[in-house]
């Protein structure tokens, strides 16, 4: 049974993934963490409580995972070090990852900018395609709810920057704001008389929660270490 | 300048290829082949003549490319290997290799039942995709014009037994006949919350014509060996 | 303020409903009903209380709306017929709307086996399109969820069911079960060098929850009759 | 038999509609027009030859069908009026139909920027859809090949202007330039929790050939007027 802390535990994210690790047989949720003033503090959360503070939970997991600013990462990273467990960031918006990396001499951490499976491998595949098909147009167009702030996308900027670092070509990036759409993301390679495809559609933050799940399965059998989810896709591999 | 003789150069494939090289300046036509009877045979085709019989061109070019039946394709590489000359058949239905095979010891020999860049790269990102996506659920959509006769599509067969071979799975194909529709092809992961389509449309023979194209300028470069499309696209590699 | 009653406020569509109209203004919930023993049964909801019946909440309300089992349609139409409030039900299955239809003499009654606008008008875009593209072939394709038990959907069904009232024919339905996927409906006219592709997809239940509303909003206008969502598209229309 | 005479002969539409024409059992060619100093004018085509002049094979013909350029479009109207046969034209550009619509008196004349009967069905359904889903997001989308110069594409400003004549509302729409793509596009109408979606995709000019035969089948049965591509979809409907 891997027992889990969960850092932004009543966050968007952080409870989808309370609630699927829930479900699991082989994870267990054994307290989180919130601000201090939330009014969850205090409560019941799986087999433990929601605390301020990390380290009062820290030696009763097997692995802490954060959903949290980026202010607060490298204290979390800190405790874990010292605690001599694994540590995830699913955090967005470090700025400096240095200080981090210090600490990933001492026990295996992941950073995870976006925890979604799909969009992981989907940078793998555009980054083949734009090494094969060197001729054909390349764009992107991403699609998101009305209510995001940032365009384009990080995922586009992404995206964007590892073509650039295949081939050396800047691509157009459509923005799209409509609705209520979760995230989408396109990439169409454009050749004479042909057109390659390569799209991601997330529906719920469940795609999330479920890859953050596959990194906590990977993260505890790993050796100290700074690691990315591409280390996770390569971890989970189908043979026959 | 490569120099290239065209076995069916009035079929649609052949014609097209004819067309398109020669509006490329690294490339010519040095003949056509066609069978005893057709209209065409005795007409001028670029820098040479349409005739009924490869012995007597082959010595002029420096490739031969073939669109034909599979009854053919042994005689066309045998005369290629007493000649000196790669070989690429484009032929589709080939029952057994095994005697084109032995030719690719004097001469080198690429097989391509497809010769679209883009599905030989979906090829490879399905693969990627099946190995990485382990417990996503995987469908084939496969889309065609109302004539064509097999269904599903040998595109589709193909991206199945891939997909069989990475992972051990059968996976059910959609196959949809409609209007004049060249040729579409759609793999679909849909997992927890999230799916990644991968998705290649043919537009026109253009695609294949194209590839083709791609083709002479690897195989004129190859040591003797047999090639597939995959070693095309491992050749042509962008780089900063 | 429309006070609206819910039957099955505790189910997926109920729920989503009553959160929704908890956010609007000119909407509040004065109560809602679900079956003996459910252990909601009691708590409160909105401005009121769950019951196990109908009865004991008419006369708070403007507008009585039932997701439930068709067994119970009838009676609850009843109820609503005596206490001269609007009915609409969202329930699926009827097999007989004889019954129902008499208390429309006395009350108006929506019947909405889809609350979503979209598939509604897809309805009657497909309609359109049957008709005008006389010689373009038809193709429908929709996919759900691997937990949906009937193939093809009932929506499918509908669309396949109006193309043939318009135009006498019969098309094909590709029927596609993949992961958590909603959702989604395509109709395909493919005609020679063109395609028309119109397509619908839900993401959440908020999709119907909202046309839902829509549909309330709309009912407490109307006289005595039998009304469908087509009424309820056609009253909402834009202009300049 | 109708007999069509055919302005711009030789031009991309004009010999893609003479080509299907010509397989066609209730139609034929009996003459062409093209500019003086053209290489293929005085060589035959369908019954008749390619001439400079319209007035030489105007009375040979039941209809003449103009691919030029605006300014010769009101000469070609003044022929066909005092011969007394209808006129279509598929010139795009002009600045002022005031001249020609005087014609129109006499014989029936349909202009028709576009003759692809998607496209024309599609202008109707986004008005459809506008008026009814009055507060869901439009987004319109459209992509064509790099040489193509107008951007946003006609058929994209048009849609746009129809929305705007439903609802009021200016939407923004994307453009995209890539590889050798024929014509696609896209109005989204994203709500909550759903999505429509509208496409054309546009394969090759036989699509626009088409449209024309439909187009031209229709005009020699009508009054004199003016008439739109919206009559002849009209014109066509199925019925059981």
């Amino acid at each position: 049974m891997i027992r889990v802390a969960i850092i932004g535990v009543c966050g968007r994210m952080g409870s989808a993934l309370a609630e699927l690790i829930l479900k699991e047989t082989d994870l267990t949720v054994v307290g989180g963490v919130e601000a201090i003033g939330h009014p969850s503090v205090g409560t019941p959360i799986g087999n433990g409580f929601i605390t301020t503070d990390l380290n009062s939970i820290i030696s009763h997991c097997d692995v802490a995972i954060e959903f949290a600013i980026p202010e607060v990462t490298i204290d979390n990273a800190r405790i874990c070090a010292r605690a001599k467990k694994p540590f995830i960031t699913g955090t967005t918006g470090h700025k400096n990852l240095d200080e981090i990396k210090i600490y990933s001499k001492d026990i295996p951490i992941l950073i995870a900018p976006n925890f979604s499976l799909g969009v992981n491998l989907l940078y793998k595949l555009v980054s083949d395609a734009t090494k094969h098909l060197i001729d054909f147009d390349i764009n992107i167009v991403e699609v998101h709810h009305k209510l995001k702030r940032d365009k384009p996308s990080g995922t586009a900027k992404r995206l964007s920057a590892i073509i650039k670092e295949v081939s050396g070509r800047e691509v157009p990036i459509d923005s799209i704001r409509a609705g209520d759409i979760v995230g989408e993301h396109f990439v169409i390679f454009s050749g004479p008389g042909e057109r390659l495809e390569l799209i991601h559609r997330a529906a719920s933050r469940y795609a999330f929660a479920y890859g953050a799940i596959k990194a906590i399965r990977f993260i505890v059998n790993q050796e100290p270490g700074l690691y990315q989810m591409t280390d996770v896709l390569k971890y989970y591999i189908s043979g026959v």
